[in-house]
């Protein structure tokens, strides 16, 4: 690691360290080691300790102390790493603290950093890393490595391909088991997260695999074909990950072959990959769900952010316009009778939140690929849902009305509205979540502004328009 | 299978099973095989064939085809599998539809079934079956089965313990790798999921782990003690398992050890019960989120669905009156400015979106250990970019007012509404979630109804209090 700015401001560091309570939680897992170094450290802060103290630690615990300093520490600590440190940490972290490293070191920084790292994991960084020293690394990578391990960069990020790993372990079919012990027994590495090897045949078509503790068991002169298993769960580099994602959830899988449209055996997928795959998209719907297009860093600059927000925010002030609008129709209503201004917000509230319902139900049946042919069935049942709960509470918020107003009249426009207000929240929390997905849009990003809209619009409507019809 | 109720219906299970499309979705995967078999089975719908065809389906596609039925469906095609088939898929099936298909059966049937369950999966289901049919059954199995294998379902359901599995492969540290093979060689069973055995001493305490690839290649008259991993990731069954799940992930772990208190090997994880447990915690969260206690049967009679729904209503209905209440209080000013009841939701809502997403980044840095101890850094900066949208925002929306009310006063009013409004969504934003953290409770359920009241109320408050102050 070049040494750069970092010798002048170690103390800065090794202070820094110690205030983010991170590497105490971390510390949990290993206490009474960890402990020990930090009290080391508090009593001779030098350069050495600090470097021991970084060596100790996991790329992935790295990467997660780095993602709660602020921009400036985040460079201080990673230029006390090794390259090789350097080069697995930036593969662990997120991709907006990623994107803000890389921007912050020089050329020559990155490449000696990322030159360490084997094809799939420089591969897997392609995409944020300046192109020259993605050239030059993956120049130097070809220099003594196979030709064809890079290519993975070129798949769409949502792809099989753009995951698959190139280190598979692989045996021919024509085998028996000890011969395929022994050739495994003199290969140089077996990689990470192997539990089963994939059988080939001469033509390296992919033909079954091998759990490696039937492996291990099989007797000597037993022929790999018959001991392997040939229904086997594989993927082209094409597919969506999301497929493969439910795939290993599914049938519990550890690793599985990718092959190419001849069915020729061209890398694997593992299971480490998947969770990584299941963990950023369950965030990223958390986050798309309140309108944020990416992962924003923390310590993003304040430009960034209000960039990274404001069409949400737009889309969201055009509906609140729009049923803004549907109130003001009905001014001269309002005029006469103050009260519904007052009411109003709770029949557009009540019909929100019980569409919100339906539509996180409908959602997660649609992600388990449970809602068959029964579209109709569903709708009835949270029809019949909404009465029930119409009935109830709009007698309930109606009772209230008459209690605060002492008008019965009043009361039965508000107890009709709710009523009617969830009657529309429920065949909008169905319709709207399928509408679209049918339409090839993700429901959970969607869904809830759509509903809302609606419940709010026809909310304000149905509280006016039924006050205008009988009241006034 | 007990062959009850199902022979007269058998055609209308064949019909179920070719209506609904998660069968096509299914065949995707081995597409040509399964069409076939559809095919097959609309030529000559025979009992036979249905079984043959249940048969071809891995539990974890059955379980995903029954939660999509009817229940009365559900019953039908239940009632064909294998005793073996319906124990498997029952344990692969989500907790609402296990119970209603649990409901359906009848105590023999029940017995037949679980008893084929190895104890690991009978224990996972004890809280789902009626107590004097898991007694018999796991007193059928202690007959044949080691006494300490049942303990796991006293675990709370949080806790390690309660995924553990005790079906561990494990060597002696004095043994030398070629001793060790050949005891793996003929032991009867190696464990699922196993990509590295454990390694223990006289005492039965833990000491390392050997991943099988370095034990098929070690020399033969290797120590175990020299090619073990020491440092290995260990659990205890009372530790929770977030803490399991969030080391799998950063660890990149396929199995790990469960130890007690003294350092024994008692069990290992697996990655597949990791994956699910996952799935079904951000899945818990996502229904939670919309005020759903816990999964809610999409086919669930309607009094469950009330019941399960209402106290989420229950609470917003009280938010929204308060917030009502707040507009009471100026029944008088919306008389005299009856545009103050068209505009006043427009402040209320941009307050509730902005707020939203600060906390969905505010929530996902706490799931991810990344606030350290930089919670004012992060409220100044969420206060900046609130500050620059409110200015532009609540310019924005001061031209719409004064375009469409021709009044400055008023679009004056409405624009510092505005402002202020994002200004308060913005600390709520970063107070709310980091209060419900230090509170104990799940900020992801939480805090955007602590919110929304916040900025509904204050939204109200602020625009129709401006208004008195400066306008009426």
């Amino acid at each position: 690691m070049p040494p750069s700015h970092a010798p002048a401001k170690r103390e800065e560091v090794l202070r820094l360290l110690k205030r983010h309570h991170v590497l105490e939680s971390l510390a949990e897992r290993q206490e009474n080691e960890r402990r020990d170094l930090l009290a080391q450290m508090q009593r001779r802060e030098n350069l050495v300790e600090l470097e021991r103290h970084l060596r100790g630690l996991h790329p992935a615990d790295l990467a997660s102390i780095l993602a709660s300093l602020s921009p400036d520490e985040r460079l201080l600590v990673f230029r006390q790493l090794t390259s090789q440190n350097a080069a697995l940490t930036l593969v662990e972290l997120t991709d907006e603290v990623r994107a803000a490293i890389v921007a912050g070191l020089d050329r020559r920084e990155l490449v000696t950093i990322v030159t360490t790292l084997d094809s799939d994991d420089l591969a897997y960084l392609a995409a944020d890393l300046p192109e020259d020293v993605y050239r030059e690394a993956s120049e130097a990578l070809l220099a003594h490595d196979a030709p064809f391990t890079l290519d993975t960069s070129l798949f769409p990020e949502t792809a099989v391909g753009r995951l698959m790993r190139r280190d598979v372990a692989c045996i021919r079919i024509d085998q028996t088991a000890s011969e395929a012990l022994t050739e495994m027994r003199s290969s140089t590495h077996v990689p990470e997260q192997t539990d089963r090897v994939f059988v080939i045949d001469a033509r390296h078509l992919l033909r079954g695999t091998v759990l490696l503790p039937d492996l291990i068991r099989a007797a000597s002169g037993a022929q790999i074909a018959d001991i392997m298993l040939a229904d086997v769960t594989s993927f082209t580099p094409e597919e969506p990950l999301e497929r493969a994602a439910k795939a290993f959830e599914r049938y519990d899988l550890v690793s599985a072959p990718v092959v190419d449209h001849v069915g020729k055996l061209i890398g694997r997928l593992t299971i480490d990959a998947m969770v990584d795959y299941l963990r950023v998209s369950s965030d990223q719907s958390a986050l798309a769900r309140a309108g944020l297009r990416g992962a924003e860093d923390l310590f993003a600059p304040v430009a960034v952010s209000v960039r990274n927000r404001w069409p949400w925010l737009a889309l969201n002030l055009c509906t609140a316009f729009i049923a803004s609008r549907v109130i003001g129709m009905f001014e001269e209503t309002i005029m006469q009778l103050v009260a519904l201004a007052t009411l109003m917000p709770i029949v557009a509230s009540i019909g929100g939140n019980t569409g919100n319902q339906t539509i996180a139900l409908v959602i997660r049946a649609m992600a388990l690929d449970q809602l068959g042919g029964t579209h109709m069935q569903l709708a009835r049942k949270e029809l019949t849902v909404a009465a029930v709960n119409g009935v109830a509470w709009g007698t309930f918020v109606g009772l209230m009305a008459l209690v605060l107003y002492h008008s019965a009249p009043l009361a039965a426009v508000m107890s009709a509205a709710v009523f009617l207000n969830l009657l529309i929240a429920a065949i909008a929390g169905v319709a709207v979540p399928l509408g679209l997905g049918w339409a090839g849009r993700d429901p959970a990003t969607g869904a809830s502004v759509v509903l809302t809209f609606v419940t709010d619009s026809m909310g304000f409507f149905l509280i006016l328009g039924l006050a205008r019809l009988f009241l006034v």
